[in-house]
């Protein structure tokens, strides 16, 4: 068990180390030559350029003003000075709601540590048990912990008096929350520009007709039972294998480049061999061979375009329906359409860039196997997947890779290699298993067949937080493989579980503070350090780039990785609540971890991240539900601990707890969820009718008419079907507008 | 522990007195005397009238036609001629579906019987593990049983096989009842005649305006938010206080035609006593003391009448929206109209006989708290119910009768009396619990603020339900309270709850026979025979009955009981499953109940019961899921009872059951019950379409006009205030219909 003094080194290690990443990062982002890197927000938004300051040749990659390395931390400022609503407007409602999180996260734990501070700590250190033990290791943490109480004593009421200030504490930060983010979601919907996705639903499942094609269904469909509303349709084509192509040839327009670059630099012409990797094989002439290569390419994939058009196998059974006011859009996308409810399925369709296009096409029987299956999947994945781990560890040792490669027997059986490579292969092989984590997980969210990213997002997060939850949370506390853990929880009374658990929380703290500066602070750092896009932008930029629109596309600003990230801050906040009454000495670590990444991220959203989509922070729901989660745990395993402690009606005292806490978590869902899920007509009605008063001459068909197209198809100009009631059920007159205008239209309401 | 010949001598004699019932009943319903009693359901059609067979005096009251005394049974094949089309028309869809779930039970456990008497009770017979223990007392059902067969025979695996045969088989008929019942009830809907509930919505939480009435502010909202399609809409009045006072009015007029019966049988002027129950007080004239009380409470009520009426205080925050089309309603309730989703809420209005009227002004949050102190008030009466009973059955004896009522001493010191009350006091002080038990669960669902006397039934069951499970079905097979159970469960690994219970299983297999014999067949015997209204009829239409009117008033022909049916079939359903695969010669008892009640009810239903609602079966989603939890408990107690038999991987081979049932559930929800909660726009369309082909002139205004006032106003002619855009909106041409034309037509839509 770790002492006091060990902490304070860790913690100066864990502080000097972020400090260096800072160092780093203020030095690297003042140079010239990174800027693309660190600010690519404002580029991709226009209003950066390249530097192109006047003044030595150097000076255009090097930063040589020494000025402003004084002020290497000014960004800290600068990143908390740009007001929210701005940043909305800047960033879009997703990024600003995700940091809110973690000034939640510093909300609900900054009172609750100085409560418990003030409190708490005296309360514990004055109980005295641990200095009369003298067998027992402890540490001066252990002193300030609820272990220095003597079992029944009457100052665990402290305790139990202070949950019950700190739940109510929390209810009201996450309800005045719920409502906050509520409110700013209603408010961006409705100040949003015009889109798309708001007079459109996605209808899924249309069922087959042998009359009629999907499209001509649809249209009919609707023109029956939305006839006073409808306006047309945009039938779904399966371009996977389209896409596919695209891409291939787009990586070999890349080759190609390279190879140009590299010719016109050394005026020789490079070769490559054609066979695996670019190792075996014949040797070519490698601008010949992919010019080649992409020229074939382009046939097929005219070939396949044209297949996909015209083939009426290639329409799935989905389409998006566009109506004439968002109000009939909200209306469909809330009412049921068919008798049969797992066919015409209707939902609000997502943004046009946020669609996930493989999975519009699942009938409700194979959805409903898929959920199945992958609700197994998930199973076995959080609780047998140490054991496969395991198996591959105990193969990754030296033997292993001896008799799997024998010609690399001389270079292993050198001494300190041998030692490297025992003393790191397990933990590299853990490393790339929690690497590919969040990949097979986002995999496996696919498969359960939802139609958006966004949706992706969200339940890949979910079963990331489950993950943490068994494995780093329960795994770290109680030792042994999710699987045994679970096997002992059966075997023992549901009574005993938050005992076991419970007992146990107090011993692991200064495990979880030393968890919280290297996984928490570090990370952060190293967030913000970009280490990784930051190299690839400068090989991109050395071997690929010829204009200023190679460049442009050679940068990654990223995006906000809400599915791995968010669960991870629910971990730490759920650290907060467990320890905000048993060990508070955890806390300061956690609230340094929260401000730290607050700023991290603020900046970040604001110079770097370029959201892939906007969903209006729909995650909301999802987070609340994870935070009640935390503290139904939280209070549980108080419960536990205390009925150790052998003090009287501990128990009872704190059964009030969770059962408050399910019924707040239900009055808060029924009270803001909707919000989250539904449109109000009463909204939908007020934009309608401004938009009639403001524009009384839009025609809303035009704007609509690409604007779910396959992203593969998006700048071609390919032939639709005719439509059928074209003309009679349009009443809007038709105003001219340049292809011009319309674009603009596009990209505003795309923002 | 029961030998099979105790069993057989139970089931004759209880046989015996089902028998003795069924021919009472059969006598006693050829009776002319006692055709209103038997028969109101024609009566209240207009279809039979009071006999009027001319001939002898005494005919009139007795049938002395020997010969239809033979065929005393023939109402069996009569209840089951009429086809189930017909009978929807006669009786509703409630009725229908409800005795179909005996039908059910009877799909499920047949077939069940037939495999295991054919595959399990071979097996089990030739077990022979009981035959080698000598000193255990064992009975002949034993050896039919599971616990027949040694611990870690291969025979085990038949029961396993066995089980995966009975949940599809399960499955199948649940799937194709639910779809069945599905469409059933959508064609119903359908089918129906026009009705205002088709186009009425109501409206709940409307926020208070300072400026407006509620009746302004919702003829604004709505003419905003549904420009198109509203119509028209009634508020709702606080009548709880005149209805009161018309229920006082009508006991009181009761007793005025009592006296006057009397009075003119007699010619004597009857006298009462004015104070407590008639006994203390005064002695008045009994005629003129009613007459003069009528006379004032009659004052009282127009005055409270008035005051409803011009009171604005007394209009409650809701409302009874209506359409000007069945989709525009549809639309309606099924979406959100206001920013805040605790505000304008929609819901389907019930039909107007089913509306609750005293919960239509709860606001959100109070519903909120209620909901949680019902869930806490249910806990404890479900686990803690039995402690008072036991205290009062500890002061129910000789000492403390005597104690509170002295004066009873020497009755109560007589020998003979001693014993009865000793032996049979705590008896009744739990029957009158139980009987009292539907009423206090009634209750607590009309504190839960649902607003139909349907949900309210729902909800009822879902308690009583888990009441049955808890303290029958687990109190029945472990001994103790169930607070001792609970506490029990808690103290234990959960996989061994299961084992605990599983064990039991067997060995309580004769108990549960003579439950099923005593409980259900008795219960369904004395259902038929109807004494208690037989009794009441036959006292009113002695006393009060002067007119034909008065005799139709007198009729009380009940009706289905949900609230308290339908959980007890779930509980044989429960036995059936449980047993199917431990004991089956559970089996045909059971299935003789089923069969029985199934015949009984369908007579009930044709002849006896007037529904006070009509939901279309939207009790089903409840049905099916309270039958899934009874098959996954069947499926844990199986697991558990197993692996205490000690067969390898018995566990692992039966997990699968439950989760493939937890998802066949969901998968059904999926696919189902959005036909029980939301209203296929298509289907709307259709009928609009029709009616607005066939009865182009039809004023849906003057229709709709009062159709949702309180039930105290029916009748009356009250000031509605005038409608706001009474001109403007409403663009169907009126025609003259009579009074008499509307209430016709209200009339057959509230059939």
């Amino acid at each position: 068990m770790a002492t006091l003094q060990d902490i304070t080194v860790s913690a100066a290690i864990n502080l000097l180390s972020a400090f260096a990443f800072l160092v780093a990062f203020a030095i690297l982002r003042l140079q010239p030559i990174n800027d693309r890197v660190f600010f690519p927000k404002w580029y991709r938004k226009g209003i950066r350029s390249s530097p192109t300051r006047s003044g030595a040749f150097v000076s255009k990659f090097f930063n040589l003003d020494w000025r402003t390395y004084i002020k290497f931390l000014n960004w800290m400022p600068a990143a908390l000075r740009m007001p929210e609503p701005e940043l909305i407007d800047h960033a879009g409602l997703d990024s600003v709601v995700y940091i809110r999180i973690y000034l939640l996260g510093l909300k609900i734990t900054v009172p609750l540590a100085v409560l418990a501070f003030s409190v708490l700590v005296p309360v514990n250190w004055t109980g005295g048990t641990l200095e009369h033990i003298r067998n027992l290791t402890f540490s001066d943490i252990d002193k300030l912990s609820i272990s220095n109480i003597p079992d029944g004593s009457k100052r665990l009421w402290a305790h139990i008096t202070m949950s019950y200030v700190f739940t109510p504490w929390t209810f009201y930060v996450l309800y005045t929350e719920y409502k906050a983010v509520a409110a700013m979601r209603l408010r961006f919907l409705a100040s949003e520009n015009r889109r798309p996705d708001q007079f459109t639903v996605l209808v899924r499942n249309v069922p087959p007709d042998p009359d009629e094609s999907v499209s001509e269904h649809v249209e009919h469909f609707f023109c029956v039972n939305h006839p006073d509303h409808y306006l047309t349709h945009q039938v779904v084509y399966n371009a996977n294998k389209l896409a596919t192509l695209v891409a291939k040839k787009t990586s070999l327009q890349n080759w190609y480049t390279y190879y140009h670059n590299k010719y016109e630099r050394t005026s020789k012409r490079p070769t490559k061999k054609t066979g695996f990797c670019g190792l075996l094989g014949s040797k070519v002439d490698a601008i010949d061979y992919y010019s080649s290569e992409i020229q074939k390419l382009s046939e097929a994939e005219a070939a396949e375009r044209e297949k996909v058009i015209n083939d009426p196998k290639a329409i799935v059974p989905a389409a998006f329906v566009s109506f004439k006011s968002r109000w009939a859009a909200a209306v469909c996308a809330q009412t049921q359409l068919c008798r049969n409810p797992t066919i015409w399925l209707t939902e609000w369709a997502p943004e046009p860039r946020d669609v996930y296009w493989n999975n519009l096409a699942i009938p409700y029987f194979e959805l409903s196997v898929r959920r199945l299956l992958m609700a197994v999947a998930l199973f076995f994945l959080i609780f047998f997947s140490m054991i496969p781990i395991a198996f591959v560890q105990s193969l990754a040792n030296i033997e292993g890779i001896e008799k799997v490669l024998p010609f690399l027997k001389p270079i292993i059986e050198v001494k300190s290699f041998k030692s490297v490579i025992q003393g790191f292969l397990p933990g590299i092989v853990l490393k790339i298993f929690l690497i590919i984590l969040p990949i097979i997980l986002m995999t496996m969210s696919k498969v359960e067949g939802f139609s958006s990213l966004s949706s992706l997002d969200r339940r890949s997060a979910g079963k990331y937080h489950l993950f943490i939850l068994v494995n780093v949370f329960l795994g770290s506390i109680i030792t042994g493989t999710a699987f045994q853990q679970l096997k002992s929880f059966l075997d023992q009374p549901p009574t005993e579980i938050p005992k076991t658990i419970g007992v146990s929380i107090p011993m692991k703290a200064t495990f979880f503070i030393t968890y919280v500066m290297v996984d928490g602070w570090a990370g952060i750092a190293a967030e913000i350090l970009r280490l990784v896009p930051l190299v690839i932008f400068h090989l991109k930029n050395t071997f690929l780039v010829k204009t200023e629109q190679d460049r442009e596309q050679a940068m990654d600003p990223g995006c906000l990785d809400f599915a791995t990230s968010e669960p991870r801050i629910q971990f730490y906040i759920l650290l907060g609540l467990v320890y905000s009454a048993i060990t508070p000495v955890l806390l300061p670590f956690i609230i340094i971890f929260f401000a730290f990444a607050y700023l991290v991220f603020r900046h970040q959203v604001i110079n770097v991240y370029d959201q892939r989509y906007e969903s209006g922070a729909s995650f909301w729901p999802d987070v609340h539900r994870r935070l009640i989660i935390g503290l139904i745990i939280s209070q549980l395993l108080l419960m536990g601990l205390l009925s150790t402690k052998k003090i009287d009606k501990s128990t009872i005292a704190l059964l009030p707890l969770p059962i408050l806490t399910i019924w707040f978590h239900r009055y808060c869902k029924g009270r803001f969820e909707s919000a989250f899920v539904k449109f109000p007509l009463q909204d939908a009605m007020i934009k309608d009718t401004l938009e009639h008063a403001t524009e009384p001459n839009l025609n809303l068909k035009t704007y609509l008419k690409d604007a779910y197209i396959h992203p593969v198809f998006k700048g071609t100009d390919f032939d639709r079907p005719q439509l059928i009631c074209e003309e009679e059920d349009n009443p809007l007159v038709p105003t001219k507008r340049t292809s011009k205008q319309n674009s603009e239209a596009g990209s505003t309401s795309g923002s």
